[in-house]
């Protein structure tokens, strides 16, 4: 017999072998059947797999955990991949993955990459999720799973890179594939399908190998969860922020400038600004200075650092053409720069923390396939700063940037995050630079840190930078999808690099910590998550276009530049439509462009000093005085 | 005979041979002794050449003139060279020259660049002067002149690049040089000597060549010229912007980072941003709109925009690292990123014209020996605009934009300028892109617009920039010291490689022009004038810290914050000195600091809710009260 231990504590013994699914089905039928997926001391696994160690603790998941959604489209990659082969005989399957919301599968479909999907594929997949086959997954010798993969040239790849042990195979209906596992029990649990798309992607990546057609996918157990489902997706269709970054005229991409470097127009550089004008002022307030530093640096600058060693390959690596010896990076972080300027005068601890922020433009070069709008770009600006404080100070200054960083959040109208603390690999202790004793010190102090905050939180192993421990923040949208953000950063490495110094009060030389920040992480990301969060109804002050004045005839045009001028005294940003269209086509253009207030003016508002207000998704707010208008607009912003 | 004509329209005839120097003396034989060099016909010549043409026009150059200035230093050159050869015999000449102040020549001392000349080279020098011996210019055969020079491979070097006939000669005392011309009579003439200072250079500028001493030296024709120069040169050196960028921690250079790369540190950054504001307003109603772009491009929008034809070997060529076959070049002006913008959407005649602003940040190869400070920089951030208009809108625009530098320029304390207006050099046609139609129209606008505003002009022919003609504001600084700066250039050229376009009323497709203007040209060196100019006495609005608060004691660091914080709410930049220095050292710190108020704060003031004024380089104010300090520091703003 063993001993099972259930998530709630319950104990209670079985006969060895036993598999987790007759677990479920013993302690409750009907609750059995919304179980897709398990773990056994901490670790998921088969639903058929027998148990026989003797005392283990289980747990159970179903469509509201992340493992049991995983573990459902996981087993959906396999139908995919069935029905693929059935319908593309000659084609060759690579890998395949569930992702946040579905999976895909990689294939080779020989006679080149294919953009369309017909509802086929889909009809067919459910074919053979009613068929209700079990999943099952098993071990083979490697050299016989090479043999049966003689044919398919990625698998042998893949195979090739495994230990003896770790090739396993699944096996439903008449499929087998190369398969890690998780599964669910077994196929009649896929009730729903939709093919979403498909995209040309390259074997591992590199431009220099096969393409091939990455299909995604997605499916669910029930119809209720596929319509939630289609309903966010098609409101995150509209809010895309490519698409409403276009729409409202925002930002632009050109061929000619290079993939992956945004153009900002006029009106999102208002945005910008206006964002950036907001963090100055906020970061002020918490002590911070402005610095500038220069885009390119020279290669030592990143050897002292130590970024060359571990980042050379990631980085645009610029050269002096020609006939110049120097060799010259763009800079892909700040940082090394602001540690030169801490390095440019001598400090007392009287002068501790020392707070050096700046609007940074970086570059990185990313995968042109793996670029996407503004949330992973080559070129972008961080909102970041950096810390240089006594170790007496640290946790004293993390307090401060995450009192900084939940203001500004708040602000701009995040209210649901998680925090996520990012400490050592204990297994793979050879990627991290630094002081085991430093290590220690700033784990300790981000716990702590955060722990006084009482914040939600996460803890998460082998996630840290090279050089430090951090913590990110996930901020949950409107439309309730993660992003991860902003970043703080404990580094006692970069201070020893840089030989940085700060004078004690007993005239001796100690090393300062520095804490790395950065609470938007990229500006352009930043943009990105507030479009699609808003669906581009921007709060009032962020409004690139906060009035736009329709005079209802050309006769009124007088009458609305001098309304013009006074918004314009008080800071209110304004245009005039001045174009030789009807009232009513001029406010559907303003609702298109979600400017906040439309301010009308005709015969009537002349004559009587007053304009008539219609606000954005509103719509008649009746006549104003344009005092009472300029009271309505600063209550907004 | 022939027939001479002077400067004032008076004609005299003379027999053929005569030489300018017997005509001035006939003249007015005290006049003459004044002077330095004359012109003939528009060219220089020298004093002692016999006129042998009939009808010619003579204009005399004295001290007064720029041209009579270079012939005194460039035959004080002849005097370094002979004086050098005299105390070190073994050393070989190269090439020198007559610069603004003074001239310079290079030589290879054979034993190795040397840093420090004694008073002895001067003395020597006014030696060989007081022989007041006549400089004679002569032509000889290159293979004659390569003969004479056959130890000396730099003087060959030259010649070899000389077409046969333009290997004139100098002589004078014992002494002859390779040389062009022009010079004065005689040696006598210069009666002072300056051996400023010396640095390393490289033969062609070249780092792969052999390393040579520049000798700069200065001389005058008397001692009261000699003194007014050495008071401003002292004066120069107190207010050199590096100097007073390092006392005043504005900004810094790094090693690592690279040459000609300014970090611009917290106070530095205040004043940057300072004029970046001032300048967004101004250009604000101005109707220009802000735009950002990135700092690196792919090379084809530079083959488009032909920039790379032009200046490929001179801006920084920018790879992707490794794998990544794109060519990325650092961006060394914003025009072609505009371009990218204009294009990114349609537009009608009705939308001109467009004014698309932004404080580009671009890179630039400078040799290291040209590295000067913020005037001379490898990074520098352009406060660009480029205008997009239709020709009709041309010459209003041009004058929209000459208002705006004007405007600019008279806010900030400049009141003395020469607007120079660069055309075609016509005899090197081929230098220049674009149509000739084009380039004519361009010329023409340019000169009408500046004839309308009746401003100190003059006409450079040769200085145009290869895609247009261009109009650039020379600013003289309180030392009476030009600097080039602001620049308004017209473009043709650009719209048609980019393939520009806009609608006119007729439905059709026009071709808009571009005007390219940046007031300060590099804000960078822009802020090194006015360090220069102002000797780091900043105009209240635009000093980092315009207030500091100096409690006399720590009993008064309350009520200095209080004070503090009110400061800070109406936006005040200011600071409390807390060291616990004596009273008399705060306030001789703060003035060394250019700080505009101190403001002194003890029991007195504290009793009475007043603060104690010192204005900066004034003194003692008296007491007042926050309201009536505020009105005074409002008054100054």
């Amino acid at each position: 017999m063993i001993c099972i231990k259930f998530y709630d504590g319950f104990l209670k013994d079985y006969p060895s072998g036993i598999t987790p699914i007759e677990i479920a089905l013993d302690m409750n039928e009907k609750k059995a059947r919304e179980v897709l997926s398990a773990s056994i001391n901490g670790h998921q696994v088969e639903l058929s797999t027998p148990i026989t160690k003797i005392n283990i603790q289980i747990v159970f998941y179903s469509w509201e955990n992340t493992l049991g959604k995983k573990a459902f489209w996981h087993s959906s990659i396999h139908l995919l991949g069935q029905t693929l082969l059935q319908i593309h005989p000659q084609a060759k399957l690579t890998i395949g993955n569930p992702i946040e919301n579905g999976f895909y599968y990689d294939v080779d479909l020989v006679d080149g990459p294919q953009q369309n999907f017909s509802s086929n594929l889909e009809e067919r997949m459910l074919e053979n999720a009613r068929k209700n086959s079990i999943f099952e997954l098993y071990s083979i010798y490697k050299a016989k799973s090479l043999d049966y993969y003689k044919e398919n040239l990625y698998k042998i790849d893949i195979i090739k890179n495994l230990q003896e042990g770790d090739t396993t195979f699944c096996s439903n209906d008449d499929f087998v594939d190369l398969c890690r596992g998780t599964h669910i029990f077994s196929s009649g649990k896929i009730k729903y399908v939709k093919i979403l798309n498909s995209s040309g992607v390259y074997w591992h990546s590199d431009e220099k190998n096969q393409q091939l057609t990455r299909v995604y996918g997605i499916s669910f157990p029930n119809e209720k969860h596929m319509n939630e489902y289609l309903l966010k997706f098609e409101e995150a269709k509209k809010r895309d922020h490519r698409k409403l970054g276009k729409e409202l005229d925002l930002f632009n991409f050109s061929d000619n400038v290079g993939a992956g470097l945004p153009l900002w127009k006029t009106k999102g550089t208002v945005l910008r600004r206006s964002l950036e004008d907001f963090l100055m002022r906020a970061q002020k307030k918490y002590g911070y200075e402005m610095v500038v530093t220069p885009h390119i640096g020279n290669k030592k600058l990143y050897k002292i650092s130590g970024h060359i060693d571990k980042y050379e390959n990631d980085s645009f690596l610029t050269r002096f053409s020609h006939h110049f010896g120097e060799e010259i990076l763009l800079k892909s972080m700040n940082c090394p720069h602001h540690c030169e300027l801490f390095k440019s005068q001598s400090w007392s601890y009287r002068d501790l923390p020392k707070r050096f922020a700046e609007f940074g433009n970086v570059y990185r070069y990313e995968q042109s396939g793996e670029l996407h709008g503004l949330t992973r770009t080559r070129g972008f600006t961080q909102d970041d700063a950096h810390i240089f404080c006594t170790t007496d100070q640290l946790v004293d200054e993390f307090h401060r940037v995450i009192d900084l960083v939940l203001y500004i959040l708040k602000s701009l109208g995040f209210e649901q995050y998680t925090i996520q603390i990012s400490l050592r690999d204990l297994k793979i202790m050879n990627k991290y630079i630094g002081k085991e004793q430093n290590w220690k010190k700033a784990e300790e102090d981000i716990i702590e840190a955060v722990c006084n905050k009482n914040l939600p939180t996460k803890i998460i192993h082998g996630e840290a930078a090279f050089y430090g421990p951090k913590l990110d923040f996930l901020i949950q949208d409107s439309l309730k999808r993660n992003w991860q953000l902003g970043t703080i950063q404990i580094d006692y490495s970069l201070p020893e690099r840089f030989d940085l110094q700060y004078q004690g009060p007993d005239n001796l030389l100690y090393r300062p910590v520095i804490i790395h920040r950065a609470p938007f992480g990229s500006l352009e990301r930043f943009i990105a998550l507030l479009i699609e969060h808003t669906g581009g109804n921007f709060p009032f002050w962020l409004s690139p276009i906060q009035v736009i004045l329709i005079p209802i005839s050309e006769k009124y045009i007088f009458y609305a530049e001098k309304i013009l001028h006074l918004l314009y005294k008080y800071g209110i940003r304004s245009n005039i439509d001045l174009r030789s269209e009807k009232t009513g086509k001029k406010i559907r253009d303003a609702e298109i462009n979600k400017i906040p207030f439309m301010a009308i003016v005709g015969e009537k508002e002349m004559y009587d000093g007053t304009i008539s207000i219609r606000a954005h998704t509103i719509g008649n707010m009746g006549k104003f005085t344009f005092e009472a208008f300029l009271e309505l607009l600063f209550n907004e912003a």
